[in-house]
């Protein structure tokens, strides 16, 4: 089976965001006012091919915190969805 | 009233994603089979004070639009949640 991945990946707390903070402190001067917290996350969308749920829970998960992100300082909220049963299983 | 905004943008079908590109070319050499179609986004999370949820979802979207995204090349998807109701409004 196929399942589509969405890994939702954002800075953990007290880590210094310099994109969040530079476009929060540029807002105002273009005339946008009472926005404030501003963070800048990443995602990373895929499918990948599993037997079932579960196995592509696990899969992404592994992937996801020993490669696409630094646990350190990131925290990753994984989204998985059936894409389609695949054809020969 | 205060309202979360989480702007979700992706580059446009048809355009190149050169980090998807690579992160989906390297997998298998890191031993990940059956994952496909990666693309890389962004998400920009903040905080608005907007009299309505509509005020704050139009503020959002302008901002979105003219400053956040390149709407040649990127979509974005606006989430707008309450936080909480305005103190002295």
């Amino acid at each position: 089976m196929q399942f589509s991945v969405l890994v939702d990946i954002r800075l953990r707390g007290g880590i210094s965001d310099p994109a969040g903070a530079t476009i929060e402190r540029v807002l105002p001067v273009l005339g946008y006012e009472g926005i404030a917290d501003v963070t800048v996350g990443k995602t990373i969308r895929f499918t990948i091919d599993a037997v079932d749920a579960e196995a592509a829970q696990a899969a992404a998960a592994e992937l996801t915190e020993s490669f696409l992100t630094n646990p350190v300082i990131e925290d990753a909220d994984l989204t998985i969805e059936t894409v389609s049963p695949g054809a020969g299983t």
